[in-house]
């Protein structure tokens, strides 16, 4: 691909769009028609090469798919259905011709299918840096979404997923002389003889969108707010406790179970200051049991972590059995 | 502004979001209700340092409200109102703590303001140049978005609005030890003696989406296909050309007259290759007289240009009378 229109031409014939907008990738924009009583869901992000990742040692098929996966996840995080998305992808000058760039979009486009989110829009321009910004767009029934603002006092806190595996693939990643990792699940696997640190940078490079439970969460008017943890438990719990002016006070209990989902070698830090996993944390007011009960085993691991308490200033503790310590939410900052 | 969550409250802060969305900045995505019988237009594009700018010649005040208006443009060009927007941004590290991030953001913020478009999604990164991406959302009454498709054999063609003062006004941007610009339209009418080149200066920095004359061509039905002028008349009508399966003709007559309004300095190179112009190029079976009785001169000067001839290989070509030649569609591509 040497420039714009040939991506443009590219992106048409790589993607199937099912289900079919009304007008796809190709003209001045996108046009789609919204399903009565359905709401627009919208959000976007970026990847940006030297903040997020390496482009030495990240193959560019799992950019391209770690780029839509963060994004579903906001979709998740709202209770909302993947609707569709839109690639703009900044690239050096010197990779266009190169498979990179090729590479990187297929890996975003077969991602795109698996989810079956069609790609409506893309854009190509030159960059200093490799830069993949995604805006993706999702459907919820009207005035059904799930925002960070509805944690009541009383709600309990739980997680779906785990956490800390992304930061300790990360850490994996920064070892000195690290060699590329390869493009696929399998050949990491094969290439990182640790099992553990091979899931952990499964898990850093490829995060599970928690999606069908966001959806089931959602429907099931089961959770009262809802976030998914991009930049740190503490951190995205501070911002639950914000929107929602309660403290949320974590059991070092429950967090201890959640730590071991992680494996032996998991950390608490990790579990609590580490980013990227994109695990759905969710409040409610259901009784633990009736959750249980009901939630579907195959959308994930469930852990209570906490309670929410009403709070002017809010803030996110650690409840050990016999004190209560305040946790500071120093997670992932792009600029400190 | 230090961090991301310090940017995204003072975005909320300086959002009064008007028309207000059913939920803001500030959660993992935003929400909003599509108006019944309405399809959504949706579209990306972004600005890149080093590519569409000089960080050093041009004021981030003027960058953020140009990042708008390019993408207001594309929403004019389908024929659709505003409805929202999202903004990506981003920046190095040095400028974080400067006025550099804040100018750009309130440009931006004033400018969706003017157009009375709330910005609902903002999202900040670290990034080795800056980086404005923006997402745009639009609506049209069902099944009434004017694509590029829609042009017919025997189509006029027309453009509302000047070509090549963009052209001329970079131009002017890139001589030799050229001084930074001032950040208002005032301030460059005065520090640029030269009122023509002022005059293509601030079409380069502010140019005007078309986004009025969009909804009049749609609505009255005039506009069988539309496009704005983004990377040169020729190349935006080649693409008209080949997503209709049509030659466009182009008059050479009409140029002259459109060549003039642009005034005795500008040539006709500009005219048909200068780019970011964002004219409004549309085609229509109605008799000239016609649209000339009804098109409302407060929506830009009205020029036809050309006509359309059903074609297998389609062109663009330009008739002086006596013969027509073909015209190289080489119009700014980012990677020639």
């Amino acid at each position: 691909m040497k420039c714009e229109d040939e991506f443009v031409k590219w992106l048409q014939r790589r993607c199937p769009q099912q289900p079919v907008p009304d007008l796809g990738i190709g003209d001045d924009a996108a046009v789609l028609t919204p399903p009565p009583g359905k709401q627009l869901v919208i959000s976007a992000d970026a990847l940006t090469e030297n903040v997020h990742f390496k482009r030495k040692l990240v193959p560019s098929t799992l950019l391209g798919r770690k780029a839509l996966l963060v994004n579903l996840s906001d979709l998740a995080a709202m209770g909302a259905e993947p609707w569709f998305c839109l690639l703009a992808l900044g690239i050096p000058r010197s990779l266009v011709s190169s498979d990179y760039l090729s590479r990187l979009a297929d890996g975003f486009v077969e991602e795109a299918g698996r989810w079956n989110v069609p790609l409506i829009g893309g854009n190509l321009s030159r960059c200093a840096v490799v830069q993949i910004s995604v805006t993706i767009g999702g459907l919820v029934d009207a005035g059904q979404a799930v925002t960070r603002s509805g944690c009541r006092p009383g709600d309990s806190l739980y997680a779906v997923g785990e956490l800390g595996l992304s930061c300790a693939g990360l850490g994996g990643l920064r070892v000195p002389q690290r060699a590329p990792l390869p493009a696929t699940e399998e050949e990491i696997r094969i290439q990182e003889k640790d099992p553990w640190l091979a899931a952990c940078l499964i898990r850093h490079l490829l995060p599970t969108p928690h999606v069908e439970a966001g959806l089931w969460l959602r429907k099931g008017a089961v959770a009262n707010s809802m976030i998914d943890i991009s930049d740190g438990l503490v951190r995205d719990l501070q911002r639950i406790g914000e929107a929602s002016n309660v403290d949320i006070i974590l059991s070092a209990a429950c967090l201890e179970l959640l730590r071991g989902r992680g494996g032996e070698r998991m950390t608490l830090r990790n579990v609590l200051y580490g980013g990227e996993d994109y695990a759905l944390v969710f409040s409610s007011d259901w009784q633990e049991d009736r959750i249980r009960a009901r939630f579907p085993n195959r959308l994930g691991p469930l852990q209570r972590i906490g309670i929410a308490r009403p709070s002017a200033h809010p803030a996110v503790l650690l409840d050990d059995g016999t004190a209560c310590r305040r946790l500071d939410p120093k997670g992932f900052d792009h600029f400190k």
